[in-house]
């Protein structure tokens, strides 16, 4: 695009991905962590952020924290409400891509259509789904934020696992047992498909 | 937060704004670009982006490109959803804040009241707003986009400068009157600010 001045011929200068990418030394990406409520998809994309911060790369964690009183703090939780979070949450982590980060998101996203949805957004390989697979007793026995307690008290409605259904991913790009791995294994994991991907040059 | 695992305790690391901040070598902030369509916001951004690309400085800039169809792709020409999409912008800006970026927006963003939203959502300093300052003659007669050309025929409604009003910033962190400098100029005017203000060190 050419802007004419008064005086003068303005030219739209564009630093693409490909410049961030070449200049940060691995390809960006989304991490699309999923699972039930306690999984421990939190836990997980930020102790992969602080491994790759190690290894310098260029990361930013999506979560609940920044998300759901920033960018959708407009929304609620009804069915549509929940499709809408995804998407704006996917479409939040396709703008980080595009900037040359490795996206992490780390929400239950229970709805196989909506992560498709998000899958379809950027291209392909560039949206890993890393399912966080724990059993719902597990879970429910953590229980870190009291979230199930006040579920089966019929506090929360609709709530994941109890009251409201989670469809596990049919081709995840990887599952993370959180109930058999500890966290240090749980990072290596998904260190080595960031390597297998692509992502990591094979040496990082 | 710790998370109780199956048999080991996980510690959740969290890699915060101030750890890219001292990895990059600046510091990060929104410089929001505001002014009548054809001022040369967009281009003055990417000409800004280009300029701190070479000095190492981590930037991302959102404007209609990347925004309008995606994030805000729900969003009509409403007051309503005019504002709407301002606080997206803003909130996902800010995003790019905590990630350490130096995040810029180029968007029309007529109303103050939309502007000092976005400023009241990060901590004072973070927001610098950037006033392109150009007659509605000049922007008319450029008309790059040929929206003036259709606003005037009535084809475009509500369009800034025409039909609706733009609200100049009161006090805006630096003016760029892009009828009198040129690109270079205006891009050397932003650099001095980021300097003034220590986004930048002043020997970059």
């Amino acid at each position: 695009m050419i802007v004419k001045s008064s005086n003068v011929i303005w030219h739209h200068a564009v630093i693409k991905r490909e410049h961030w990418e070449h200049r940060n030394g691995h390809r960006s990406c989304i991490l699309w962590f999923t699972g039930l409520s306690g999984a421990g998809k939190s836990t997980l994309a930020h102790a992969v952020q602080e491994a790759l911060f190690e290894l310098g790369v260029r990361t930013y964690v999506l979560d609940g924290d920044n998300m759901r009183h920033g960018l959708c703090g407009d929304l609620g939780f009804s069915r549509e409400d929940r499709a809408e979070n995804i998407r704006r949450i996917g479409e939040a982590a396709k703008l980080f891509v595009d900037a040359g980060l490795v996206a992490m998101t780390a929400f239950i996203s229970p709805f196989r259509a909506d992560r498709e949805r998000v899958r379809g957004l950027v291209m392909h390989g560039d949206f890993l789904e890393i399912y966080c697979r724990c059993p719902l007793e597990l879970c429910e026995e953590r229980d870190v934020k009291g979230l199930y307690k006040r579920a089966r008290a019929g506090e929360v409605k609709e709530f994941t696992g109890i009251s409201s259904p989670y469809e596990e991913p049919t081709s995840p790009d990887l599952v993370v047992d959180t109930s058999v791995l500890n966290l240090g294994e749980s990072v290596a994991a998904v260190l080595s498909l960031l390597r297998e991907r692509g992502i990591l040059q094979a040496t990082d």
